[in-house]
């Protein structure tokens, strides 16, 4: 019945957002990926960070641009991999990468020294000050520890053309390891585009006064997501809203429209330190106290600890 | 006879601009920077750089941007030190820095590893693999220089606001030392915005249906900089189509209009490789031959030979 509707939406993918030209090849890999370590007895989850670029030109000097540094998606990975699942990390290019997310507010020059300081004749090695970065040796080993290990597979975008078409190719290849695999949909896609055919080629002049743009709405992809291309999957929302008297509200009618299983709610303003979990039939709230933040606790952990659980008692269900 | 023009767009910019709460403080350290450096003999560059964020809603969620990395601005800087300059190095916030825009393609934990390796035991140092990173010393080093001889005054700006204050505030600090100071303006500045008053306070909501937005004209600034903030110095602006063929018109009628010293010209797909130097009287094109791509050498190198020789021409007629 509501297959119209879904075309609909693929149609409008195919039509009106440029498909990126290494996108069968992402989906290989991220296929062979996922099938690699759901035999290995691990679960998958997908991971989409940082905001998207919607282009106003096709030769594109402007762009509009959704808040997102990649925080919360970046330190997720590292607990979903801390917890034993292997991520595939669809982030915003230049956006917080897992791990070298600590590098974020140094100026990377100011941490490193040649060693022996500056003696003279010395022309050696260039070696990291830990007291600039104290904890580099520690993130470091389990960098390479990953690295090792492969639970790492970083797929960048930087389009919501990009976003988009990979998100659906993700979603393909995850659907054959079923409810292992866990949906985690933490960028900040924008809701308005310009479609292609509307977009003008060059660098809108401003010599032709004010600026007058009309914004179609981004298709829905939450619902093909869930409906047909990756049915049997563990999938989470985010909803951020500045206003906190219509978040809940919001994230309610989501999951009634949707149809998944969690949406993680966050106002602007104290989302680093407090989110509310909802599911169809609870509501959970996460919060960081003082003293969390005094141990550098971060929310994420928390998140993704609740997550894992609802996770497992998902897959047990579907097995049951 | 102009007075009502400018100080219009000193009032635009207090009433629909916000100011900045550490305007004050960075005017005076900018304005100290540049006499400490002009009694020592050396002209002073005001170098902007990167992309503005016009935000969209008061409490931001989304904002338009411009294409920018801000590798020509940091590029630059470097050259204008080498040439004998302090810089103000005016960029937007994480947009490529000097010396450290070296690591902008590299994951900084591939680069680092355990002095030894993985020997058993071994708690040692984190060293940089200079295989990764082959430039690493001679950057390091001149970095640490230039550190040391305090040649170079990083200001942040995110948004469009903080932008013109910030640049109008610069001008204004730099107007003492009169011709000895260049503004070398590589950012890739908006020309549209929403006024704070028309501003919705809260994230626009797309159950609202597509978006319209109307956009107000950003002020000319280097109008009131050219004829009032800094009337003696020698000042530059960029000009960056993704039409060739408007692209020396453009340039043309910026300095009829401004009266300024030169523009430098370039098409958006070509523009590592090739610029025009328009000035009102000659016209210079620079061009990176396949030999010099072979050897790294950049065109900002030539931008930077090719003003700083103009600059000293125009201080002595401004002398004589």
């Amino acid at each position: 019945m509501a297959e119209p509707r879904i075309s609909s939406i693929d149609g409008k993918l195919a039509e009106e957002f440029a498909v990126p030209s290494h996108v069968e090849e992402v989906k290989e890999k991220m296929a062979a990926f996922a099938s690699f370590h759901a035999e290995a007895g691990r679960k998958v989850v997908l991971i989409t960070s940082g905001g998207t670029k919607v282009p106003l030109e096709s030769r594109t000097v402007r762009f509009l641009d959704n808040f997102s540094s990649g925080r919360r998606g970046a330190s997720s990975a590292e607990y979903f991999i801390d917890s034993g699942y292997a991520v595939i990390f669809l982030h915003r290019h230049r956006s917080l990468y897992p791990y070298t997310r600590m590098f974020l507010t140094i100026n990377m020059l100011d941490a490193l020294e040649f060693q022996g300081g500056g003696a003279p004749g010395n022309t050696g090695e260039v070696v990291v000050n830990q007291q600039v970065l104290p904890n580099i040796a520690k993130v470091l080993k389990r960098y390479e520890e990953v690295k090792e290990s492969r639970l790492l597979l970083p797929i960048e975008f930087n389009t919501l053309s990009e976003y988009l078409h990979l998100l659906k190719a993700a979603a393909q290849a995850l659907s054959t390891i079923g409810s292992k695999a866990m949906f985690y949909l933490a960028a900040a896609v924008s809701d308005f585009y310009i479609p292609a055919s509307e977009m003008p080629e060059h660098k809108i002049q401003s010599s032709n006064g004010p600026l007058q743009l009309s914004m179609k709405m981004v298709p829905k992809i939450l619902s093909p997501l869930v409906k047909d291309w990756a049915p049997q999957a563990f999938v989470i929302s985010f909803k951020l809203e500045t206003d906190a008297s219509i978040l809940l509200d919001k994230a309610r009618r989501a999951l009634d429209t949707y149809r998944h299983q969690a949406v993680v709610a966050n106002v602007l303003d104290s989302r680093r330190g407090y989110v509310v979990v909802v599911t169809p039939e609870t509501q959970a709230e996460l919060i960081l106290t003082e003293e969390d933040v005094k141990n550098e606790v971060e929310i994420e952990e928390r998140i993704v600890s609740n997550l894992t659980l609802a996770h497992d008692n998902f897959i047990t269900q579907q097995v049951a």
